[in-house]
């Protein structure tokens, strides 16, 4: 009998847990939103949805981590360019790789879509994909982030893994489906959110299949294969996916296209945006700017009644401690 | 579904017995290095793979289901060139629709990679993803193969359902990397296969996002976007899963950089060719073969000690009774 009582109450209290599956969430609307969503596609009733059909993608930059203040592929791209060059000697004084070297703020400041294309595809490109693997994994390991010193994959938003983890103990297949380099997010998607390499979806350069002395080989390219960005995003979740997402999370007008690509099945699913407005823990953006401009997808979430995530008020942490 | 489910709990019936999973397969080397191969990786020791690692590929046309006397996903094309016509009457006197609208065999017999890549678009475009999905739908649950009269679902190998099956059963996610398109294949794979929407790649045509009054559209458009044969397959391969297969199965030279791209891990992965040499049974065709040529990766094969897999003697029974 002791023992009985001892199980019941180890067992309410793994329910209580359970109760409260997102403790960096405040007890707000948002969250409550999101434990009614997950409660209903999950419990036999109209709303259930099989778990093969529970199909979940999240954008990245500025969604899962922070993107501030230039996204941290860019800085990844910008740290590679002394090895590049050193590697390809000539570059050393064509732009714009010779403003990088010479750390001209001013002149970075002014570098348009076209310098950062040169500069992200020759940082990313002249090896093979294992190779990349390996340099990515270098960076990330050792790089900091200038403003708080803190590793990269160490900006990431708590309240975010927490709803990852909620998705996935409930069944859900969790997709990153970001404009940034697949290979790139590949490297640390797996510990940091639990996301497979099969279920990250990005960017992409050309890739070559040779072979060395009978060896295959895949090299990259320094030449744009996909961008996985606005009208992209739904394509690239149909022919990777071929299922329409049920829950869809964005913090951009790049995402406004996946957002409404997934919004087709009135309360069965759940498009999110991730709504930057904390310039004390983290960064306060939206219409006006550069990186991760929220504009049209915010008039879109108000006439369809999307849930804004307000990171100031509906987020007790911001990122882990 | 049924049939798929069916042959799943008969399977875990057998696994659980301690039966044989592969009761289609002679008792034989094949299948021994078949049930060598899953046992070594899935049992705790040296050769053991973790189940998110256990990674494996097939062929399509020619591995999983017959491509005699042409690729079915051909004759769903000739099938559907009077509708395409309808919506576009001009097409009526153009080669060469015109061939095809006439059954003039002898034009057929001649056309070449441009009349069959012009069949292909115009038959597989012009129309939303889920229209066509709907198209391919219709036509799969009616058409029959001309020679055996079968539906072309029934058209499947039965001992590759078994070893799909089995796979599955032992931790594998199971892959579809065929030169078919991805859209097409993905109408039957889950119900026939058990293999989801998710892990078929294939050949895509551009699709194009828009919206009409408001609501997301994906539209197939006449241009191809991505061929998945050869060198295609690996990078196919490395950009939808981003991990090494630990087995692949092809039958033909379009597989051989596949095969060659998974076969990087010695006794730990296990590589398959199915040899097609049962006329009775099935066709018998290899080296000089217009469909489905094997040469190159037969020689391969030899020279790298892949597992061959001899229709006529390995395979106790070719379709599903």
């Amino acid at each position: 009998m002791l023992f009985k009582l001892l199980l019941i109450s180890i067992l309410l209290g793994a329910l209580k847990a359970n109760a409260d599956p997102l403790p960096s969430w405040h007890d707000g609307e948002a969250r409550t939103r999101i434990i009614d969503f997950v409660t209903n596609v999950t419990t036999p009733g109209e709303a259930y949805v099989p778990p093969a059909e529970r199909i979940a993608v999240f954008d990245n930059d500025g969604t899962l981590w922070a993107e501030q203040p230039l996204y941290f592929q860019l800085q990844f791209a910008l740290d590679r360019v002394p090895a590049v060059v050193a590697d390809n000697p000539a570059l050393a004084k064509t732009p714009p790789f010779n403003s990088v070297l010479k750390h001209d703020r001013e002149a970075m400041a002014a570098f348009g879509h076209k310098e950062i294309a040169q500069i992200l595809l020759q940082t990313h490109s002249g090896m093979t994909t294992d190779e990349f693997a390996d340099v990515v994994n270098a960076w990330i390991d050792t790089a900091r982030h200038p403003g708080t010193d803190r590793p990269y994959t160490e900006m990431v938003y708590q309240p975010m893994l927490e709803l990852l983890a909620f998705l996935q103990l409930s069944g859900f297949k969790t997709y990153i489906v970001s404009g940034g380099g697949v290979a790139f997010m590949r490297t640390f998607s797996e510990r940091v959110y639990g996301i497979p390499p099969e279920q990250v979806i990005g960017s992409s350069v050309q890739v070559e299949y040779t072979e060395v002395e009978g060896q295959p080989r895949l090299i990259r390219k320094p030449g744009l294969s996909f961008i996985d960005d606005k009208e992209g995003k739904p394509v690239a979740i149909n022919l990777h996916i071929g299922r329409i997402p049920i829950l869809a999370f964005g913090n951009s007008d790049g995402d406004l296209q996946m957002l409404k690509w997934a919004d087709r099945c009135g309360e069965n699913c759940l498009i999110g945006i991730v709504h930057h407005n904390d310039a004390e823990r983290e960064w306060a953006y939206d219409r006006d700017s550069h990186i991760g401009r929220l504009d049209k997808a915010l008039d879109a979430a108000g006439e369809r009644r999307w849930l804004v995530v307000d990171m100031k008020s509906d987020w007790l942490t911001v990122f882990p401690r």
